[in-house]
């Protein structure tokens, strides 16, 4: 059972509800946003939304805004985070900061975090907007953990989930959640969606990084060693740097720059180390967990879709 | 009647408010926010929050966190601006950018917007936030179109009022609007304020722009000319460019670079197009009209407060 299947024409909806909420007098705000909708992503957190709606009262009317909100409010970090890195690339398109430069980036961002709080405004209710607005701190923290941390070889195992945890894994759960609470399900129900959603969002973020070491260019839209070269450390490379092929992984981050051989050879030590292994076994005890978590739900096709957004992620990482 | 004799310490609970609640597990977040409170700044509008809620029940457990998230949505825009501008200093300090870099800017800056809405969250109503919400977009169009006519020297008064508008005025117009509102105050006072703060706040800017030709680096700790330097060109400029001095303004503003002669020179052809008295017949306009519009409301001690903030600007000028 596809989450397409169950929920595909409400997904829909929230497209279209993004697209004309992003109308702006601004035609620079409006292209760069546009083209950022345009190249799509697989609206995970809209579909968690609606996806745990369906455990209670779904009522359309008040999820679609509520999707789109968390939508709109991942397309925010994501502009900004492209900053950060100095990201050229994003699903294989032109980021908002390459293409129209920092500046406006800065403001895109800050737009679409006001569209965020401004949807929410008329849609949902203060204690959701107070859970969002918290996440939107724990990701800000996050992100500059994950800056501050950049480059540094000491980073330990527990930090590094810790941040992710921030930086991904809370809006996932509060996807599930926020979907849940407004179709007034249990609070058990609550609970289990919103540990679902962190447990999947976990596994989604470690699928995520390992690409840096797997993934083809071509399909990820981002060079592999983006993330390393950027002082990035995730979980694959956190493990070889602890291995017995440390010190030699050590001495080429240690360089001032990194040629292509550089990079080929980290990718090779981290393959060598056993990280791809370790990282994917770590993804695949978050997705067992996420899926322990609703185990005991009403088997409705809901619960099917969630499942099968777990086996979906196993097999991207396996 | 100066507003610190009336509200004096009820400000000083907003300044602690505000260091309370940035308390951040981030040190690096931490101490950035704390230099920049304690950087100082007049707390304006913090200041109309509370005077405007004087017109009505007055409530100060409601009305300082209001106004406390008010001036961290101000400090907000302030970081997110700087690194639009380039600036190495604010308040004669060193900006959150120039010190810790723009990456940790962008962050600081979306921590300061979210706190702002976790704090209305638990304090307002969702009415309130909504127009939060759309001072916030209205900023982001402000600051993006400003930027999008950088060096455009065709740019006119009206463009420039427009900017300024959304760029300040509205959230001066905001700050009154949502103290009245928060007291209960009836719709006509309710207008009358915020058309109040949104006279006033365009006198603010008016003023604020002014300094960048006949301020004292000292005094406003930033240089003389910093705004025309970066492609902004304000009133006085605008002026002197569609005056018989318009010629020599541009042949100097179309230079690759400036030297201290160019800078000197421009401000110079300022002065004497008129530009500088333009523009504050200009800004004395914004206060007449701000003036009049709480002409009609109860003579309270807070009436004569906001009254001497007009004055207070009116001296800064002439």
């Amino acid at each position: 059972m596809n989450y397409i299947d169950i929920i595909g024409d409400d997904l829909k909806k929230v497209d279209e509800q993004i697209k004309a909420f992003l109308l702006s007098k601004q035609k620079v705000l409006e292209v760069a946003l546009r083209e950022l909708l345009e190249a799509g992503g697989k609206r995970i957190r809209p579909a968690l939304v609606l996806l745990s709606g369906k455990f209670g009262k779904y009522d359309d009317k008040k999820l679609i805004p509520l999707a789109a909100a968390v939508e709109i409010l991942h397309m925010a970090t994501l502009v900004h985070d492209d900053i950060i890195d100095d990201s050229k690339m994003r699903r294989g398109r032109p980021t908002v900061q390459s293409r129209w430069g920092k500046d406006i980036a800065v403001f895109t961002g800050d737009f679409l975090f006001a569209k965020t709080f401004l949807l929410l405004a008329h849609s949902t209710t203060v204690e959701n907007m107070r859970s969002l607005s918290k996440v939107v701190k724990a990701i800000c923290e996050g992100e500059i953990a994950q800056y501050q941390s950049r480059y540094d070889k000491g980073v330990t195992v527990r930090q590094y989930l810790k941040r992710i945890g921030r930086k991904t894994a809370l809006l996932f759960a509060l996807s599930c959640y926020i979907g849940a609470h407004e179709s007034q399900c249990s609070s058990k129900v609550l609970r289990c969606l919103r540990e679902f959603g962190f447990n999947f969002g976990m596994a989604f973020q470690i699928t995520d990084d390992l690409l840096d070491f797997t993934g083809d260019a071509a399909k990820t839209g981002k060079p592999v060693g983006s993330d390393f070269i950027q002082g990035v450390y995730t979980l694959p490379l956190i493990y070889a740097i602890n291995s017995s092929y440390g010190e030699e992984v050590i001495k080429i981050l240690d360089k001032e720059s990194y040629d292509a051989e550089d990079v080929k050879r980290v990718i090779e030590l981290v393959h060598a180390s056993g990280g791809i292994e370790y990282s994917r076994n770590m993804a695949k005890s978050y997705l067992d967990r996420a899926r322990a978590f609703i185990e005991g739900l009403t088997p409705i096709p809901a619960k099917a879709a969630l499942e099968n957004l777990l086996d979906g992620l196993a097999d991207r990482s396996y």
